[in-house]
């Protein structure tokens, strides 16, 4: 898979997540994640970090894979009910490239 | 920004970060994490992600912004740890984009 | 409800918790727990851990007690596979205490 | 340590809490958290929960007594700040085990 259709997986995603706000909850699995409000995506996004951190402890790259992805999608519908968009975090994270803030912790403002 | 900058800045900071394994931890933010081994990887994965679910709560998206790009950071190590590469769990979002699975959990592999 | 009735409350269910270890996982949600191993059981604490935090955002006491007992129903269940007894807790929270530990973190071992 | 002194920790502890409760930040760790607010308290348990699950997954029960220590603590202060009394949490949790609830997840409201 070339680094181009790699990146624009996340953008893509994140536009057919945009799409589903307001969509018919039976039909759709996201459309069904925006009616049930934020303290349910923020949830999900903590469940599946948790699920991600397993796996690593685990020591299973599939199983991280996999749910990577699903923590991936579920900060994209977080970011989306948010007012988020991929650039803006992207942007932030070129940023501190930028600064070779990436790398220092210590140019970021204390968390 | 263009998607194509945005979307080269994951795979910029994967391979950057992959770069520093072995480094001096003196010297390097990322280097010192690597040489704290697996658990406090995943520990940083779990932190950013609590982190990211708090500011969504509070309604402050710039604060989601940046701890959101704090959890990619962290997970993009992880990930470096564990031998992922960005491109897999990319590949595996497409996958089910493909088979019509990012919108509908029912077509995954249960939980 | 006295504080004697109180306390014993977690003493009690770990009892119950440990005497459910090999059990039926049909009959038995605990046993159940048990036999689908620690990384399982692990993530359930932070599953719980999750919804007591977005309970507490939203500000709803009662949801918060109801996955706060989630959560310590899901911790005993842990220390119980890792072969952790409430009375150890107990006894290194009181440790803190008569050092003053339990309110200076500065005594503790970094964590 | 008897049965009678372990279970009281808790309730000793939530009481010294309250007390802390508008206390000068520069003198006690939980006064300091408490003028933190919410949002801050919140991130504690979840960060807390965190470790007690890499120290599960690390199978090293020492760690997890002192990561268990600290999320009952983190627990305790979000409570106090809700609003919330051990006794409330111990009577849900009594609540449950009357009805066989504890063992039966069937039995409480869906998650």
């Amino acid at each position: 898979m070339s680094q181009d259709s790699d990146s624009t997986v996340l953008e893509r995603l994140y536009t057919l997540i945009l799409s589903r706000k307001g969509g018919d909850p039976e039909k759709s699995h996201t459309a069904k994640l925006f009616a049930r409000g934020r303290p349910r995506m923020a949830q999900k996004v903590g469940e599946e970090a948790v699920e991600a951190i397993i796996a690593a402890m685990k020591g299973d790259p599939a199983e991280l894979v996999g749910e990577s992805a699903d923590l991936l999608y579920h900060l994209l519908v977080l970011w989306a009910d948010a007012g988020v968009a991929p650039a803006d975090v992207f942007a932030e994270l070129a940023r501190r490239e930028g600064t070779s803030g990436v790398d220092e912790k210590k140019t970021r403002p204390p968390a």
